[in-house]
């Protein structure tokens, strides 16, 4: 299992400095949507310029406008970007053609997502499918997915990633269902020793890191 | 009736270059979400310092972290600042709560929003809905909603705006339907005269701009 970190509440240079706290211990970095829309696509060009070696998510939430927004993404050095699972289906399709012309990747966040669309998305096996508990769920209602066995793995041949509060002690769950990504954010970056505390994530996860 | 400019795939001075073109016939400037995620709130910012007595709307489509994106959307300027009909209720919530403690707005974005999610949202009678067509389903699925009779205006006393393609042709639709703001965006900014094509949207409109 990969672990995503996701950068958010920061300013760039803060952000940078995290991710080469933990660069060795992680394999994705995720310029998060507040970085975007705080400072534009300038987050995801100097991300990708201080770890050009590195996937970069560039979680652009898209719900509309999908050529523009992925083209733009790509073009700042994002290998792979998001798409909201409940934008329009001609959005995600668009988002899927673009990123296939760019050689680059989608990850379809299911954030609020109905049993339905997510039927009408599981086709779309390219992609890589997000599930996840918000910032706002988790701080102001008290969700959190990362105890929930995930369906998705069963139902089709998809790369799975889960976002929400995932922690140490709860990471494990995700390894036991087989998923692909585990997107941390505060776990790490708000921990006191945040490179000790990735390098414990990827002990839990069992090393395998690729 | 009034008219919101929605300034979209521009950079930050031809979108403000565009509003001064025509600035007295247009009530609100819309600073569109491709400006927000490509310039970040640098984008707010000199839009409100160029139209310092303008209402500026922020199109940051908020699906989360609603504390973060209002309070910095505040802060840069913005008077309006959208979230998403489809994102958690806690969130939209929250939204609300942010903009009456900065004394600010938000209109809720209805874009693929299920009628259960919508009755779920009516009694937040301060919020601006907006029904919304985006420009991928005009663009690329041949949707248009301006020619439906909205029924958000019989179920609630709200204030109701409509986006989606509005035309010279089309606008007088929303003007018998008695909405209250017609987001009008390329049939202005890509007119071969945007200032004239500005004064006939508002002698359409009849001229009770407000």
């Amino acid at each position: 299992m990969k672990i995503q970190l996701a950068l958010d509440r920061l300013n760039i240079q803060d952000a940078i400095k995290m991710a080469k706290l933990v660069e060795t211990e992680i394999d994705w970095i995720e310029v998060g949507t507040s970085l975007i829309k705080e400072f534009g696509m300038q987050s995801v060009k100097e991300m990708k310029k201080a770890f050009p070696y590195k996937t970069i998510l560039a979680d652009t939430k898209t719900m509309d406008n999908a050529k523009y927004e992925l083209e733009m993404s790509f073009q700042a050095g994002a290998d792979i970007v998001t798409v909201m699972g409940t934008a329009p289906l001609v959005t995600i399709k668009t988002c899927l053609e673009i990123a296939k012309e760019n050689n680059k990747k989608i990850m379809i966040d299911l954030l609020n997502t109905s049993e339905e669309q997510i039927q009408a998305l599981l086709p779309f096996t390219e992609a890589i499918f997000c599930e996840h508990i918000s910032k706002d769920e988790q701080e102001l209602a008290g969700k959190s997915n990362v105890q929930t066995k995930s369906r998705l793995k069963e139902q089709a041949v998809i790369e799975v990633a889960a976002a929400g509060g995932i922690t140490l002690e709860t990471v494990q769950n995700l390894v036991e269902q087989n998923l692909d990504v585990a997107i941390i954010g505060s776990a790490i970056t708000k921990a006191k020793n945040p490179q000790e505390t990735a390098e414990n994530f990827k002990k839990q996860i069992g090393g395998i890191l690729s």
